[in-house]
């Protein structure tokens, strides 16, 4: 059984990823706000690399349809119809809407995990459903990785303590002697180590938590703390994430 | 004041490390291997990116006094003089010599540093050394930065607990209300909390670490494990590093 941990999609070799189950995670803010808007009723939210190519993406579907979404330094793009705080993401604004989205770091992580077996959205609101899914991939495949998005290129705290309380709660009994992990692996577990369960005490730990709440986004990390307030399962396929359905639902 | 830790030169920006004091860290092998070459009477130290460059500064430089080292998947690089083990650069081998050495990860970041106001070579064979100097940037400009060579791009169990370390010694009283310190300083400081001052452990903890066990270095690993056996204090400027003398014994 093997887990790795990626703190950054740069540096990444096209071997790291190929034909294995990813979870991508930039709990603040992009992986939570999918996670919330697919909850919303969302068709699909498109990711894309840069401001450009998201109105091009845009300008290929329904207009109606179609939402614009995305940030640079924490604020919305202007002229876009949504920034990257969850809460702009409630059902009202999006039920049935296809969102084009490009932020700083998540999106550009979706994008690096392109090449993978599946690509998994987590973030702590739906935290329970990435740990079936994951363990099903380790059951499966004996194979799992997590990839980080950090921030502008290097680690951050609050998705490295994402990773790790992920890692922790996969650990087989017998621990660390019955799993292969990379070196990531094994500094994610000694800071969810550090934090336990307690996902607020670690986002505002973190640098990007405390710019947040600078820039008075306190109330969106508070929301991107929640665990399991949005229980659906975002799957990146054929560069659309739409929820997962099980097979039993139709 | 401030300290901030990087875990791979990949994804840093120029700002990051101008008109600051970092200390470059690859404890397996390069900023070991580094700081017993020069504790062993080597006149400098000259780091090159690639084989080719290594070739192209060796040409420029008298026969005799030159010797070429590194290594390429941990091993010596076919003709080269030295390969990366602390071992080889005793005093007989390398005394009054230049040596031009290429390496996967350390003379990387050595490179990735030159931008920076004062470039410290740090390793546990001359931690005390090491802990002197970032001290008294510390307390001349508020300000410190620790470089990981980290491994091929990405992040590594050893350097992160020697940034870790180090981090941990330089706290003031008063510990993390003191000073400012960035997420991967944070991350660094739960690394050295789990092997506290125990080297060697987490050298061997690491990939790295075992995969030079494997490859028949695990005299290297445990060379490289130990504290203060080569008191010398490399530094970096002009494209040379040379031993630090204390201006009183000029």
């Amino acid at each position: 059984m093997k887990i790795d941990v990626f703190f950054t999609p740069v540096g990444l070799n096209p071997s790291d990823l190929a034909g294995r189950t990813v979870v991508v995670l930039d709990v603040l803010r992009a992986t939570t706000t999918i996670t919330v808007a697919l909850a919303g009723g969302a068709k699909a939210v498109l990711p894309a690399a840069s401001t450009e190519e998201a109105l091009r993406i845009a300008q290929n579907l329904e207009r109606d349809d179609v939402l614009l979404a995305g940030e640079r330094r924490a604020v919305r793009i202007p002229g876009f119809a949504l920034g990257n705080s969850p809460q702009e993401f409630a059902s009202e604004a999006v039920r049935g809407k296809t969102i084009v989205m490009t932020t700083t770091n998540g999106t550009q992580a979706l994008i690096a995990a392109q090449g993978a077996r599946e690509v998994v959205v987590g973030a702590a609101v739906n935290f329970a459903l990435v740990v079936q899914r994951a363990r099903a991939a380790l059951e499966q495949h004996s194979d799992l990785v997590m990839l980080c998005a950090g921030r502008e290129r290097q680690f951050a705290l609050e998705d490295a303590f994402a990773a790790g309380r992920l890692t922790k709660v996969l650990l087989p009994e017998g621990g660390l002697r019955r799993v292969e992990v990379n070196d990531g692996a094994l500094a994610s577990l000694e800071i969810a180590r550090h934090f336990g369960e307690r996902w607020l005490r670690a986002l505002r730990a973190s640098a990007h938590g405390r710019e947040l709440a600078e820039l008075g986004f306190r109330e969106d990390v508070k929301a991107c703390a929640e665990e399991n307030t949005h229980p659906v399962l975002p799957l990146y396929a054929d560069r659309r994430i739409t929820a997962h359905r099980p097979p039993n639902e139709g």
